[in-house]
């Protein structure tokens, strides 16, 4: 275990070089929520398909229970239970426009996690930031659990749990708990927990802060103890179930899959789901009596219980819905947590727009109309109007306005358009539209993918060390 | 699945172009034993320990279903359930005693398999040949179901179902079914099926052939079919009992294992079995009833059943012992089959050797005397007294001698020593001698093996093919 040890005290001596100036000591937050005995215990797996590129290196790692997909490398980092996805990765002479910019992309682009410590993080896409095409970075950072860094290259940073860093380039920063970053390029910033930040610079600006005492009921960290609070313990409850699907080698599907869809066999499907065409359910998804409509998804870490989803819904990475009634083409961002009741359901009208990190919690029945746009903390109807915009209002928006905790600046119809492009993107992706010949997706790509397991050395000075590690084509 | 027809059809056409002067076509032999479908659905897998060199690289191969220990190199081959073990390697500057000479290692020593195809074949030890003590090569060479590859470099050659070759360098020859052969160095030789060959040049030979008619009820391979036989029959009816143990990932211990022997997870041991201390369970060994008392191994392949060992028992690769008493520190070879039945119990004395490729299947109860080698097809008192004599006797013998079917020439003394030297080397090396601190063994150091799996290209124009993997320390 020597070694192990060595690692992850070299890792957080690091990270806290690089917040110096933020005078930002990570020790007392990571101590304890690593737990080492499971670093031994997990094993880590790679997938093999003929439509995803394919080439890992791994060394001096500890990479217990993760899940690793295309181009990746892993250097002297800890990643427990993360889920790293290079199979969107760009390739060798692909164009990338940016601002004025026409860039051809060098080599093949591969995900770089170095000297970092990922806990249950999800690292998925590919690299946005412009001065660094070929290499989706992750260096000298810390990430907690469920934390979502989504094209976001990041070096020196710590993201707290349920954090997301979305489409942002990230030096030397500290993300609070539950707060959503989408901001292009930061630098030496503490985001406070529950922030809700989209900028598009020049462009246009939503910010929000979740009231930080009603957060807490939800999720609450603080130095020396485990992130705790609602959605802590609504995932942990649905933990045991993913057990039995790491204890057997292969999966026998327990519901009818269409032809063109698929279930990842790391996603755990209990009775009564009902997968539509075109449906993709990727790995560590926990469906639960919920209908999934044509070219619906859900993604990874979410959870839909007793739901009805009509169709093209987005169900974006951690979000979570329970008893609810969604609309066509609703999309869910990251880690939103949508819980109606059975006698008090939610209803989501058809083009809605969920912001990431959006609470719904309600005690009595709620709609939110069609075509609107949701965010923040909302337990009723009161709270549903404060935070909640038609998208045909928003668009007309062209300086600031404020509406609750929320502040908008700058073109409301750039702000709409964007984020219906980068939902059709998402859903062509992940192959909603897929019409037998053309659109192919990960919901067809992935239908038949091969995992091979790793695990470390079992004991000695490497014990919990992984052997290094190359795949290639 | 093109390139792995091409593959294999590449091969094939290696090994031919090797065997041209023996006028010898492989291409029937092996065409119909290797059963594609399941080229695709065994995943293959390889242990980690900090006891054990680790180094492996495999490239442009299927390795369904295989086992890898230690450092070995697999390029263009197809490995069906085989077992490479690349445990027992020389080291860089370990010095070897061969003849005159004293020749030190130059670096460490893999298994280098090439352009070859090993179905269910057992790959073991280190290269005993002086000319190439840096490289354990099998190349250009086909064999058939369980045979033994044991210290034995090999080009251009093909070995038959239940064949050894065991501490022999081969170069272009055929080895038929059940033959054993220990001759230190051939070339060009066609080995009749059922020959029991061993030969230290200049000190004695000992050359026995199985009756082909008695032979053929336990094994019979002919063109353009599967082996077939009691010997075939038998390990058929037990292959249903490893299918669940492939099936999950971490195997409860159904019986208890002392600290100092070590049972491998992919051994199948059924209920009333007794594991004594300083025992070694090698994978895929067998189990029923049996009680294994203090230093016995039970080796690859082998099946032990309704069975007594007394103590420092070698039950080597593939042999098969059923409804027998064994003294202690009897030694049973590769591949013999020693059949009781319950009312008629076979009991094997003290001290014995039975050699390698024995069948002893009785009708009525049998004592092999203490102290004995017995070889050769044994069926009843006549048989044994036929193909048996004391250690004792046969150490006497200076030149020439014959027994039933069985012709010795040279020093008997020199070869019971030489046996004796072996086992003994066997029961250290296997850790049977273990005091708690001294004389580790394999039983003490392969408690704790992480197992890591492999699988190939699960569609498109590779399919069956395995990427390319490598694994360092």
């Amino acid at each position: 275990m020597k070694s192990l040890q060595n690692l992850f005290d070299r890792i957080i001596q690091r990270v806290n070089i690089n917040l110096r100036e933020l005078n930002y000591d990570v020790t007392p937050y990571i101590e304890n929520i690593l737990p080492f005995e499971k670093l031994l215990k997990f094993y880590a797996f790679y997938g093999i398909t003929p439509h995803h590129p394919l080439n890992f290196v791994f060394r001096q790692s500890n990479l217990a229970g993760s899940y690793f997909l295309g181009r990746c490398r892993v250097s002297n980092s800890i990643l427990y239970k993360s889920d790293i996805r290079g199979d969107e990765l760009k390739k060798e002479g692909q164009v990338v426009k940016y601002d004025r910019f026409d860039i051809k992309v060098s080599q093949d682009e591969a995900i770089h996690i170095e000297d970092s410590i990922l806990v249950k993080t999800l690292v998925h896409n590919f690299s946005h930031d412009p001065e660094s095409l070929e290499q989706f970075f992750i260096s000298n950072t810390i990430s907690a659990h469920y934390a979502n860094i989504h094209g976001s290259p990041t070096d020196g940073s710590f993201l707290g749990p349920m954090a997301t860093v979305d489409l942002t380039t990230m030096n030397d920063c500290v993300i609070g708990a539950f707060a959503y970053v989408q901001a292009g390029e930061i630098s030496h910033l503490n985001i406070d927990p529950g922030t809700v930040w989209v900028r598009v610079p020049g462009v246009c600006n939503f910010l929000y802060h979740h009231p930080s005492e009603r957060l807490s009921r939800y999720i609450f960290f603080a130095p020396n103890m485990q992130p705790q609070g609602l959605l802590m313990d609504f995932v942990e409850k649905h933990k045991a179930a993913f057990q039995k699907i790491f204890e057997v080698v292969n999966i026998v599907p327990t519901v009818e899959v269409p032809q063109n869809a698929s279930v990842d066999r790391f996603a755990v499907v209990e009775p009564k789901t009902r997968i539509g065409e075109n449906v993709l359910v990727a790995q560590r998804a926990y469906l639960q009596n919920c209908w999934l409509g044509k070219g619906a998804n859900a993604q990874e870490n979410c959870h839909i219980i007793n739901s009805r989803l009509e169709g093209n819904n987005v169900t974006a990475h951690g979000a979570k819905i329970i008893e609810a009634d969604m609309g066509e083409n609703v999309f869910v961002g990251f880690n939103s947590f949508l819980h109606g009741r059975p006698g008090s359901r939610l209803t989501v009208g058809k083009e809605c727009i969920v912001m990431p990190h959006t609470i719904i919690d309600i005690d009595a029945p709620l709609t939110v109309p069609a075509g609107h746009l949701a965010w923040g903390m909302i337990n009723n109807q009161a709270d549903l109007e404060a935070n909640s915009i038609s998208l045909a209002n928003l668009s007309k928006v062209n300086s600031n306005f404020s509406q609750g905790n929320m502040v908008f600046e700058g073109s409301g119809a750039a702000f709409v358009e964007a984020f219906k492009a980068r939902i059709h993107h998402i859903l062509e992706a992940n192959g909603a539209f897929y019409d037998g010949v053309n659109n192919k997706g990960h919901a067809q790509k992935n239908q038949n993918i091969s995992f091979n397991t790793i695990q470390p050395y079992p004991e000695g000075d490497l014990e919990g060390v992984y052997p290094t590690i190359l795949i290639q084509p």
